[in-house]
């Protein structure tokens, strides 16, 4: 089966050297014909190639892998291939969390395969296992760590009692966070992730207006009072849905440390579903890398090659986002005073201490979409505040 | 698709409510057309008969459950189904541990196919996710919580400063263990699910004589010297294999607090795996239970319908036991003295602690065969003692 890839960046180069170099039966008869690189680059293999047209117009090509990251031209690439009667398996989270059912419906269209498990999660078999929870379950919850650099950030600073700043420093020279952060750290990433995670088990297009709240303002104080109470704080992705009816957030979460959640080490990620019959279930591997999320791509590359059935989502099915699915206590950390956080929150508040010269208001219950709105007005008179949902075991 | 359930117990019945209650597509079209049942049970459902050949000779019928349970008939009632020519699933570790290239072989030699992702891990698709890494990655370390009982009791012991019997005994009243717990306590259980696992994972016959020592002596000081130490006591089940040799054990294991084995909560169940590309992969789930254990006997069911490849093992791959493979540090609590324990322990002790009047003795790293020889003399001599294997991070 001769396969064609789409840029060969780590991800890229991490398909080709799986497939060269691994063994397996499963493997056997799986080909690189063409990889898609830059002009200037085309020296470096017999294989490159700069033309997509060439790609696409090649009856021998059966797959195309796209790994090239981005918007444009992955975006036209994806459609080209499948247009062309190619499956398409692509680990491009954020074109995929846009244009997932466009991709969908034209895979549907020309009666070949749209696969992406490497888009979330890395190498963690998720998408995977939702389609099979699916085979019998409805899912009516996800949730999880789908961000490894945030994680990484938030366990060193919860060890070494460092300042985010200087962990995030090394984080970015060890190659784990970009020069420009804010994708990781604002939750942006995470947001396609989980985007994509719960259109498939929800079996809808999930639209991307959920509330994100990010880790950009956490302070050292903020985990030291985090663990002053055997807590820790996570970037947690959360989804549910009743009916026909979801929420979903982005947001820090406080965990008691005998979690698991709260024992997630360095930049490893945890994914999560709740369905039917089988209960909890939950993931752990790497949420991204070379060969792990290479892993990933070459599984579903398999999976063609196999023939496995894997289901289509229904993104016509019209979901509703309702508020009322989701509330909690919060914390929220600012530096206004107590009357000034009064007048925001009003009747929320359970409780106010003072912790290392810094306020510190527990909310009762409240809905994560009220919290939100809250948090965001205080936001406008102290842009550092620090918010985090906290955990509460499901009765 | 007719399908035959023989046995209707927990899981049996679980299946057949599965089956007649979830409306997925994937479940179109499975019909259940008997139950093999006592005969004075038959009056409950047309469905149900006592006799095995009139379905095996029953041409329609193309996958058999076996969800008996024990030994015999389950073997022969197996084996009959295969030679009939019908695809087999099986929720029974007992008959897998024991039988397994016996199966394999039969269900080879007729064309069908012989699959039990429930025998390990209850619902956590544990098998079917290391069929698939094996698509593409040699598996060389695997180990997790297999067994759901003890790790209730570990868990509520550690929770609430309970002692081992009063934890059991309400395990036993809430239906979590046996009357007689031995299968659960001395770890026999963890071991038919470390045979099938670690002979999938490594692609071998994995034999059973291991070394084995269960959590039958854990005392409530035990768990309070691991809290001393910010540690707490799981039992593991763990297999390490480095080209054709290989090496198992199941053993209490002290983990850092720290970790997410130590996160592990009441009876859930943990499976963890390490591929060449993938590097760690875990599952976390119901590791026992009607609906879970049910969903995952179903799961087979499907992949059999859809016709999904599963490789199958290679038995006669001659691997050897090689103890040098693992080796660790370990704690053993005894109430000999201490010049008795040193006349056995000699050079391994690393440093000797008394804690409530018990003698807590710290081995250096040493090879766990050679660590289990030492721990068997002492028990000669001190049926209770308790030995646990000190977890390191793997470098």
């Amino acid at each position: 089966m001769k396969i064609a890839i789409l840029g060969y960046g780590t991800v890229g180069s991490g398909v080709g050297e799986i497939i060269t170099k691994q063994k397996t039966q499963a493997l056997q008869g799986i080909e690189i014909a063409y990889i898609l690189e830059k002009t200037k680059n085309l020296h470096k293999s017999p294989l490159m190639c700069d033309d997509i047209e060439k790609i696409v117009n090649d009856k021998s090509v059966e797959v195309v892998v796209e790994t090239m990251g981005g918007i444009e031209p992955a975006h036209s690439f994806i459609l080209k291939a499948l247009s062309a009667g190619k499956h398409v398996v692509s680990a491009n989270k954020a074109v995929i969390a846009k244009y997932l059912k466009e991709f969908h419906d034209c895979a549907n269209a020309h009666g070949v395969k749209f696969l992406y498990e490497a888009s979330c999660g890395g190498g963690i078999p998720w998408i995977h296992n939702i389609w099979n929870v699916k085979r019998i379950d409805e899912i009516d919850e996800i949730h999880g760590i789908f961000n490894g650099t945030s994680n990484y950030i938030l366990d060193h600073m919860a060890k070494e009692h460092a300042p985010f700043a200087d962990v995030l420093k090394r984080a970015q020279d060890l190659g784990y966070a970009e020069k420009d952060p804010s994708a990781d750290i604002d939750g942006y990433d995470i947001e396609n992730k989980l985007k994509i995670s719960a259109s498939i088990a929800f079996d809808c297009d999930v639209l991307q207006d959920f509330p994100t709240f990010g880790i950009r303002n956490v302070r050292k104080e903020d985990m030291e009072y985090a663990a002053s109470m055997h807590k820790t704080i996570k970037l947690m992705a959360s989804a549910k849905r009743k009916g026909t009816h979801c929420y979903a957030v982005v947001e820090p979460v406080l965990y008691d440390l005998s979690y698991m959640e709260a024992a997630i080490p360095e930049n490893f990620n945890l994914t999560c579903l709740h369905g039917t019959t089988i209960g909890d279930l939950k993931f752990y591997g790497q949420g991204a890398g070379k060969l792990p999320t290479a892993h990933a791509v070459v599984q579903d590359i398999i999976d063609i090659k196999e023939g496995i059935i894997q289901p289509t989502i229904h993104p016509e099915q019209s979901f509703v986002y309702d508020a009322s699915l989701m509330s909690a206590p919060y914390m929220l950390r600012t530096t206004l005073t107590e009357s000034d956080v009064k007048q925001i929150l009003q009747d929320a508040i359970a409780s106010v201490t003072e912790y290392q010269g810094l306020l510190y208001v527990t909310c009762k219950e409240i809905t994560t979409a009220q919290m939100h709105q809250y948090a965001n007005a205080i936001c406008k008179l102290d842009s550092k505040a620090f918010l985090a949902r906290i955990h509460q075991e499901a009765v």
